[in-house]
């Protein structure tokens, strides 16, 4: 959450003059985003009516080559009429720019703000974009691996070695070693995929009242199971934020939601529990990962693991009995 | 430059809720301020038209006892037609809320963008707008005293202690205990006084090409001697960052601009080289005090007190050329 980079007004005038948006009126650096810079832009718009935007601009993380990827997907989904900001092309046609040796990209402004606590009327909302964006991005020519498998959860859970992990928490070491390779031998490879968000957060979600105007931050889409991202959604979207309390209504109409734009199929309602399981791992995984890279004075709020370790065994106890089939 | 606080939608629209000022629909945390925690919040306005507005939270060093003398003076400013935001009061009439034990304001959004490297023309639209406020806050009815006077300059410094002074840099105590003293003995007193802005350095001022559109974030502001705010403004505007190098025409047509509104008199003009001094020590004293106060690895940017006691010494041997009435 920080602006990592400066960018004077005659800089970003002077990016802003490649782009048929009008000149520039206002720059605010925005507190979002942790792999990249984020400032809203407001110009004259190319009409003299006025127009905002958010500049983005990718510092750590994201590779520079998936950027086509992850820009043109903005483009594709926005096309098919889902909630997502466009990208905003430069007058030679680019959707990225370089500046000071950093890609920059120019993305549409979407209106809403990103509920605390979802109620089920928001949540109803959330499930059916997230099944809508799904279905769109079926045909989507780019595609991405998943560099967040259990192979990779696994592999980060190693760079922190037992006892850097035992140190957070005691429970840690056993999540890393014994459960994850249960998840990982039943984890299913053969359920349906498209482009899938991978991390959506009420934080990446915009909303007017009960209304999704926005879903935004796909720098972690890829391709991969549909219903992984459903699961992914459901921890996300269901519980408090230490994991502690699950919110069943929320839960049942996050699920409503969706299955009113894609019904799940049988095998993959069969594997809603292990792919929830596996989220969570996820989270823990990447979470410890950063707890041991961030120093604990940083001005980074470090995110516990253990608020998905709770999770976790939230879905290992309740089987089935979250992904019953809407009524 | 930092949002300290994290404000969800239903907390922030019911704060907005209390305000003529239509629903809320957009709400981004923006990284300005060190002391306070503010948010670019956008509502369908009163009128269903739109509206932008600047939601700021004070989490620190701010005193609440002083917020209805700055409040007031943007109110008394704006009225008064300077380049100010407006505060917006709330239903009720007050200026100010308190929301999880905090104040927080609501300020009028206004356009324009912050420069790097002020040309010319931009110094001079500069230099007229603090003219045009010392002379809008003459009958304002609030008063504030200056907490970073000379005094308070020492006092800084003797917290540092010499020796953390000198681990900074080693000409640091020289300035402390040899040129402050000599500094206080002959500031002046008598000059003439308003409300003084007292931090109008670039990043305060929100300009669209060459014309003033904002001058913001007045929470040094103070009673004191207008020459003096001027001294601090051509301290702030006329040389690089780092304080090597001084643009004459900067100089130049920021005395001109300022002189355009009100003619210094021959006692203010005389004292310019001092208080120009005196300008650099105080921010030599606060950035020494919080360089000291700010751990190494703190993702703030710890800014530079030698920045400073260059611009001082050059003060100290340029004498009143700088300062030449305006041709």
């Amino acid at each position: 959450m920080a602006v990592y980079t400066h960018l004077g007004a005659e800089t970003l005038a002077e990016l802003i003059g490649h782009y048929d948006v009008g000149e520039l009126v206002s720059a605010k650096g925005i507190a979002e985003g942790v792999s990249n810079s984020n400032w809203l832009i407001e110009t004259g718009g190319s009409d003299g009516t006025g127009a905002r935007f958010i500049l983005t601009m990718y510092e750590r993380r994201i590779e520079p080559g998936d950027l086509p990827f992850f820009l043109g997907l903005l483009d594709h989904l926005s096309a098919k009429g889902c909630p997502v900001p466009r990208t905003i092309h430069d007058r030679a046609g680019a959707a990225y720019r370089m500046l000071d040796g950093k890609a920059v990209a120019l993305i549409e402004f979407l209106p809403g703000v990103s509920v605390d606590a979802p109620t089920a009327a928001q949540a109803r909302a959330v499930g059916a974009a997230l099944a809508e964006i799904h279905l769109a991005a079926q045909d989507y020519e780019g595609s991405r691996a998943n560099d967040l498998s259990p192979g990779d959860w696994r592999d980060l859970f190693e760079q922190c070695g037992s006892d850097a992990l035992t140190e957070i928490d005691p429970a840690l070491a056993g999540l890393a070693h014994a459960r994850l390779p249960e998840i990982a031998a039943v984890w299913p490879e053969d359920l349906d995929r498209s482009i899938i968000h991978a991390d959506l957060f009420p934080d990446n979600v915009l909303m007017l009242g009960d209304r999704v105007s926005g879903l935004i931050d796909f720098y972690f889409a890829c391709t991969d199971m549909m219903a992984y991202d459903f699961a992914v959604t459901h921890a996300a979207w269901c519980f408090d934020r230490d994991g502690r309390c699950f919110d069943e209504a929320v839960s049942g109409a996050l699920l409503a939601g969706y299955e009113s734009v894609r019904p799940f199929g049988d095998a993959e309602r069969a594997a809603l529990p292990v792919l929830a399981q596996g989220a969570c791992m996820r989270f823990v995984a990447t979470r410890a990962f950063d707890w041991i890279d961030t120093p604990e004075d940083a001005l980074v709020t470090r995110k516990d693991p253990m608020d998905f370790a709770r999770r976790l065994e939230f879905y290992a106890e309740a089987g089935d009995a979250p992904f019953a089939a809407a009524r």
